[in-house]
């Protein structure tokens, strides 16, 4: 087991909250903490990846500490880039700086830019992985994920009931969670490079799909996946509050059905730079994600109320007997002041 | 604040541990747990409530506490008894054996029999309450809420998929929990009085409606409600595991729908000592009990499973707009295995 320094462990986990901070803001980049300690072990500087295009976190942490980082040690939530982006390679930048041990807690999947360690260690430079690992690979796993795979982490959202009712029988859905279960939601969306929605849900709720946190300035791409192109022209979604993207079926490509296929809409997202896209519903549409196993988490905001009948959360997903259930994991419960929030995986297949 | 000696806070644990053991064997009488301390403090002897018509707790604490109750102190989970039922008023016991000091959690709120603690006082007893209150009023609520009110406290039971989803859609449900889940329904069940289920439940799935827990014997009548009595005469439920009423229109009395009345069922299953009951669905019946305000709790085993079609956990509750939803609040939520029980309780209305 390599050994860290407590003020390597703080520094991660100073790293870790630099990152989370980033986390909807980087895209198509993955979010980065880093913390430069001088040769004496307090701390020279410290930075976080910039919005695309700009340094990445090591860059900006060496440019703070400036001359203290020769002999020091870079404290990184992902392991330093090894490839000549817009910004040229963290490697070069941390060798070029006298940095003399570099501690990560997460390998780069990216076959573009992996290999970092290896360039550093050639360099003669003492490489530690492995610290906080665990929330380092939590608040990553959006962009590892959509890296590793070629299209965007997809988390489906939903509001429901007590019994799974996502509206009442007359339609009326505002509000079945309280103010504290929907203002995670917008913190939820303010972490997405993207928010997708049916073109049911828009005829229906002519909703905004904006991030509504205060402070937190973030505009993600709107999509409405609208086969014919009948989204109205004064809908809410194309106000200048965010980009938005009607994805029709002539643009993206036809499933069978003629509705848009969704693979390839996921495809046509990652292009576009999106790393992590939430789907806000409706039924119809989080129905046709899951029936396509393209659903990477389930985020749930339960009420404790009781409808007993209305608009399910999720409609048909191709699953007609118990046996064929999708199978979930829960990941995290967690009470939303008079809500519960539920928060579950797939089930990874043995 | 009164003050307890650390012999009467140990001692309170053990009565509520042993009333807790008692729960779904004593109705009429409410599970009742006693500790005898003797005037050095140390336990003279213990009791729980017996099965109804058998002596109370107190009684029985102490038998076993013989000579050693003299000048000693009771702790007991409930107020004492002041009327003579089948066993004779607790409160002359206690006096009789010479008890100095009486230490109960919560008060008694069955008219008959209360005045306990005022009996006691009159005879010199000195008087302490409240010690354990929480826990006790937990584990009475049931009888405490059927006895105030004259009908039984009544807990809809459900399981569902994370979607709200009680079956697929080609009707199969087994099994949506885990046996973990299904082994704590089978311990709640043990708890319970009578466990009630509408004939549709009945001749679709031809339910047992039993406690299957190793090592307790507990056989809650099972009802079925049954307007025009239809129960097959081959059905499991009328088999001798346990008794059972099939509750017709004819005998308990019908609605405005034709259908069994609840609340007259209700009241005839308290005539029939129930105090606490458990509604096992299906959807229509508990939509129906819910709509007439009848559920004091909700105990849901909710699976991290998504069917996107099936039978919903709950059937129309004439609730057809969203400000009219049945407002719930959450009092538990705890892990089965990898499945979810989520308990609430219909919000008090302010
Ligand atoms: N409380 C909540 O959490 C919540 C959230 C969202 C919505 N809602 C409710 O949901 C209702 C709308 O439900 P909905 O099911 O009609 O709307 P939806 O799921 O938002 O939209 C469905 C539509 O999306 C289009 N689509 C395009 N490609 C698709 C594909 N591959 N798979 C599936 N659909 C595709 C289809 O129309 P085209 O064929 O024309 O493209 C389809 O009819 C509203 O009443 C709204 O209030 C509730
Ligand atoms: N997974 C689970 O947790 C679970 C649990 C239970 C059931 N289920 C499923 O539920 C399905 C059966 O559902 P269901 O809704 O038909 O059955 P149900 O609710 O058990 O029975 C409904 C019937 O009860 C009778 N009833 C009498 N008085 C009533 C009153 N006041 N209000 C309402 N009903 C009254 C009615 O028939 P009469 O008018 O003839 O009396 C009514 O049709 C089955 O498929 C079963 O598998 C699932």
């Amino acid at each position: 087991m390599t050994e860290f320094s407590p003020a390597e462990r703080d520094a991660m986990d100073r790293a870790l909250d630099l990152a989370a901070r980033g986390l909807g803001s980087t895209s198509p980049n993955p979010s980065v903490g880093a913390v430069i300690l001088a040769a004496d072990g307090t701390v020279a500087g410290e930075g976080r990846t910039a919005p695309a295009g700009g340094p990445h976190a090591e860059v900006a942490a060496l440019t703070a500490a400036g001359d203290r980082a020769r002999g020091g040690t870079a404290v990184v939530t992902l392991e330093p880039c090894d490839h000549t982006g817009r910004t040229g390679p963290c490697t070069q930048a941390l060798i070029a700086a006298g940095v003399t041990r570099v501690v990560y807690a997460v390998a780069d999947p990216n076959p573009l830019a992996a290999g970092g360690a290896d360039t550093l260690r050639g360099a003669g430079v003492d490489i530690a992985r492995g610290l906080g690992e665990q929330r380092a690979g939590h608040l990553s796993r959006y962009w590892r994920t959509a890296v590793r795979r070629g299209h965007p982490y997809v988390i489906w959202k939903y509001a429901a009931t007590l019994d799974g009712r996502s509206a009442a029988a007359d339609g009326t859905s505002k509000w079945i969670t309280s103010e504290r279960a929907r203002a995670d939601v917008h913190a939820l969306r303010g972490e997405m490079d993207a928010i997708i929605a049916g073109i049911g849900t828009v005829l229906a709720d002519d909703p905004a799909l904006t991030v509504r946190v205060p402070g937190l300035h973030r505009a993600p791409l709107r999509v409405v996946v609208d086969a014919a192109g009948r989204t109205p022209p004064g809908a809410r979604v194309l106000d200048d509050a965010a980009p938005t993207w009607i994805a029709t079926a002539a643009e993206v490509g036809a499933g069978a059905d003629g509705r848009v296929d969704l693979e390839k809409l996921l495809a046509a997202l990652y292009t576009r730079g999106v790393r992590a896209a939430l789907i806000e519903g409706g039924p119809t549409l989080a129905g046709a994600f899951l029936a396509a196993g393209l659903v990477d988490e389930v985020v749930g905001y339960v009420a404790p109320k009781l409808l007993g009948e209305g608009l399910a959360a999720s409609g048909p997903a191709g699953v007609t007997t118990i046996s064929a259930a999708i199978d979930l994991e829960l990941t995290d419960v967690t009470r939303m002041g008079p809500d519960l929030r539920i928060t579950a995986v797939p089930r990874r297949r043995s």
